[in-house]
């Protein structure tokens, strides 16, 4: 069998969620809201099944989702989007991810990731036989260290991975930060990789930009959106991907071999969602906004330092005297909630060991038990 | 952009469709049905979306799912299977086959593809970064070469992928075939990767049976099915893997990183049709075996010579005065009738030149149309 893949565990997500059901415990460890996605949306799906429409669609993606696709990016990107040349729809963010490195990497080209980074990137970089450069953003802000990013470049980089808003931090990344990465591409003359499945889950005041916007990078970077973080649907498993017409032909090109095409019922359910249900995902943020808060307030008077964050549904919280790992799963067992090591988000040896990340997406009713399950298991060890 | 993929082509079915649309021609190119599977499928299907029930479901699959994966291969391999560690659900079979190769082979290993053989087996295997070997049916009656398959092993050798009922000839592997397989992939150690996804689709007289059951293989061998091909539902992409946990596992592995998880709703219907079903897809065969038959009359009459086939839904014809990628283009231009050449599924350099292959699970009403379309088409051109 493969020794790369067999040398690296199940999935985090997986492991911690497993653990969570053996345990009985409150589940804020995998990311996936507990309110779903607007009702009419399940009953275009539902339709959809009925149309006499169950044979492959085009592999590319059904044209009412890509027509909608390309009017979403346009909407929130400002960039024209072309919904023949310039879309693709993906079995979720991760076949976009997986293909995208597939597609735009040739087998010894170097890709730059940050870390903390979502558990996919470097598995999905190394099939595509990437030689892999980190640069840590700094644990104490999860500002981007300028000297480190420039020094990551080389002339051997083919792309560079932009995750914003950012998983596991909830960072976004500020208009400062995507220049400078903008000005490095245009510079070493590389493609730019944005996973923005997040983007409309930003808190007041902060706002979400993409690095495809910025001057020079319209051609060269590819924009990732998914479904299940958009309308709550994470078991459907629709993303999508735009761009410009060459490199998202080349993402197509790996996409046609990994999964052919994507389930069509659940297409044009999202192709619905995304022009007729926009008050859904652009209320997210505010709607996520009041549970973060009072998690973070929650973790405080418990003894928790929380880090500050922008967007996502993610939390980190620092229990400094702790361990990430052993704490993780010390809170499953012995606490009965379960969250995620933020270690798990580093390939670089020396990752930060005292944080966790809670998801908190999850029923009000959801988090006070956490909550409460917490301050009882910290009260009794105090 | 990769290289590789951008020296391949856009994959032969999408190109034939679209101008199958563009030139409103009879479409018997591409391979999917025109009678779509069982009603109480897509009920279930529905349903499955209104349970509260939209978020991920566990990477290998939903639990019912998983189980009647397993009672299913038991009952038509013998070999009992274990649903927890025995069986993978992938988005289709072909992302379980893309997983096999990235999950089973490492970077330089040698694999053995036939040819004719499906487009995804090389692209796929040169993610993984394989070393394909490639052996050639022999053209007049698809048998297998026995000395340039014991040629094609070597102690590189990782992997054999067996197409059977196999596309796009309709063999249907002989004992004696797969005897002689086993036999070199016990004696040089190798695995098997065992695409099985038309294992239903066999006509009376012949029988598919299994490479994983022959002795020795057990323990080595990895089958793919599909909903697809089994329920007629080819829109639904959902796959599965059944194989010793070992094997299974390292096929996880990849699919934890391509795509993590599939569609839940669909997988549940799926769960529900490979138990209450079975007569939908036992009856495929013998369903397909008319429509056969009327098409190689037709074809015979036509002047066509039609290559025996004992399963599948793919019908080889050869007009042997023309090139096959001119012939299907021409076809489908001026006659008005897709077809796929067979030289797109050969990656050797010297194809057999003047076959077609025709799909013929499409309407009783559709298939006169076509053959109508034909006979005037080379009526006139006599
Ligand atoms: C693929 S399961 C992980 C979901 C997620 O995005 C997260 O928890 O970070
Ligand atoms: C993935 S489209 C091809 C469908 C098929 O199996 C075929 O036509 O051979």
């Amino acid at each position: 069998v493969n020794s790369y893949l067999d040398s690296i565990k199940t999935t985090i997500f997986s492991v911690m969620s497993a653990l969570a059901v053996e345990h009985s415990a409150v589940n804020l460890g995998q990311g996936f809201p507990d309110d779903e996605g607007p009702d009419a949306m399940k009953e275009k799906a539902a339709a959809a099944l009925y149309d006499h429409n169950n044979q492959y669609p085009p592999y590319a993606g059904v044209a009412e989702l890509k027509q909608a696709v390309a009017r979403h990016s346009e909407r929130y990107s400002g960039i024209p989007v072309d919904a023949a040349t310039e879309t693709l729809v993906t079995v979720g963010a991760s076949e976009a991810l997986t293909c995208a490195f597939l597609g735009l990497v040739n087998r010894g080209d170097e890709v730059i990731l940050f870390d903390p980074q979502y558990d996919l990137y470097a598995p999905a970089a190394t099939f595509a036989g990437a030689v892999i450069r980190t640069v840590q953003l700094d644990p104490n802000d999860w500002s981007v260290p300028h000297a480190a990013m420039e020094a990551a470049f080389s002339e051997r980089t083919k792309l560079v991975l932009i995750n914003s808003p950012h998983n596991p931090t909830g960072k976004v990344f500020s208009d400062e930060d995507l220049a400078f990465i903008a000005g490095l591409c245009v510079k070493h003359n590389t493609y730019a990789v944005c996973d923005e499945v997040y983007e409309h889950l930003v808190f007041e005041g902060s706002h979400h930009r993409s690095l495809r916007t910025f001057p020079g990078m319209a051609d060269r970077a590819v924009r990732v959106g998914s479904a299940g973080k958009t309308f709550s649907f994470t078991a459907w498993k629709i993303g999508w991907v735009t761009g410009p017409a060459r490199l998202v032909t080349a993402v197509a090109k790996a996409h046609q071999f990994v999964t052919f095409t994507v389930a069509s019922s659940l297409q044009r359910a999202v192709a619905y969602g995304l022009d007729h249900e926009v008050a859904f995902y652009t209320g997210l943020g505010k709607m996520l906004e009041g549970k973060r808060a009072y998690l973070e307030r929650r973790l405080k008077e418990i003894g928790f330092q929380v880090l500050p964050a922008q967007g996502t549904y993610f939390l980190i919280a620092d229990f400094s005297t702790e361990t990430d790992t052993d704490f993780s799963i010390r809170l499953t067992k012995e606490a009965g909630v379960t969250t995620i090591p933020v270690s798990a988000f580093y390939i670089s040896a020396d990752p930060p060991r005292t944080l966790v990340r809670f998801c908190f997406c999850k029923t009000d009713d959801k988090l006070r038990q956490a909550c409460d399950a917490l301050e009882s298991f910290f009260g009794k060890r105090r």
